[in-house]
């Protein structure tokens, strides 16, 4: 292809760039307000299903109710998930999701167990060498962003002792532990 | 642009839409073998999730183990739960996966409540005009491919009597019930 040739073809890859790029997913990664705050990213319930727990008491997000605990729902960005799937660890850029839902039971035709309700709450856990490695947010119910939770609380010190890999809970996340097992990348003993 | 110059920008249009191809999710839609089984949609964990629930005990997935019940997750294929969000029902092609999985206790850090374990059993639940409209798949642990289970067995009887939405059980999906009430597609009382 010649030079006179590539550069008329120009409009109609312009045509057909445009199209594909409109059918590609949304960009990865973690996108911060010029403050500084993190922007609730408003399409995680499409991300990859990490897990769910019901009535898990390690956290914040643990049982305050017996009769009907709260759920538990993680989900990692799709990127860093496949990249985790190859690698057994998170890249830079990575974002982790915890929806936390109230439950209820007998409802409808369901005679016992739990059904999950209404968010109670949203966290997210983003790994940004940019800012300082991995960091905390908890967006308040309906909020478009969330400040930095400060570092010296206990969330980060819990994940870092206890975490899996690389500070996060993959001892919690069935698909996940034995790739990160298979490459060497979980700590033992967690 | 005429004709010449189209012709000319071919190679260089395939090279791009290769590329861009490549980068697309996988086609959406139930795939079957020559003889009518269904082919295991091994990246359904990358698809839409849809809830959990625990030691639910109205179908066969129901708890049979009061210590550690079963969790069910279910997950949607992403373009027929995008089609959903706009119109509140199921195109067809539709495919909605209920993994059903062990769960444990005292893992780790974790002192109370239920985390997630193995996969027991993966079924499907497929809307296809050409196959008589929904249809029932049981995957045994590690098979490729299901046959259909036969439309006489209550799961029929029991989805189309106490599904809210078009067979299914969109009352226990709390991000898609609120959709099907706006678009009057909800039965009500189920």
């Amino acid at each position: 292809m010649n030079r006179l040739t590539l550069r008329s073809s120009v409009p109609l890859l312009i045509v057909v760039v445009s199209f594909l790029i409109q059918a590609q997913p949304k960009a990865a990664g973690p996108q911060y307000n010029k403050s500084g705050t993190l922007i609730f990213p408003s399409d995680y319930r499409e991300w990859s299903y990490l897990t769910s727990g019901l009535g898990m008491t390690y956290g914040l997000s643990g049982a305050t109710d017996a009769t009907n605990p709260n759920f538990d729902n993680v989900f990692a960005d799709q990127a860093s998930y496949r990249s985790f799937l190859k690698t057994g660890t998170w890249p830079d850029k990575t974002m982790l999701i915890l929806e936390v839902r109230g439950s209820d039971s007998k409802v409808s035709i369901n005679q016992g167990g739990h059904i999950q309700t209404k968010v109670l709450s949203v966290e997210a856990h983003v790994k940004d060498a940019a800012r300082g490695g991995w960091s905390f947010y908890a967006f308040e119910p309906g909020a478009s962003e969330a400040r930095l939770i400060p570092k010296t609380r206990n969330c980060y010190s819990c994940h870092e002792q206890n975490g899996a890999v690389d500070t996060t809970f993959v001892q919690f996340y069935p698909t996940l532990s034995e790739t990160a097992m298979q490459h060497g990348t979980y700590k033992a003993g967690r």
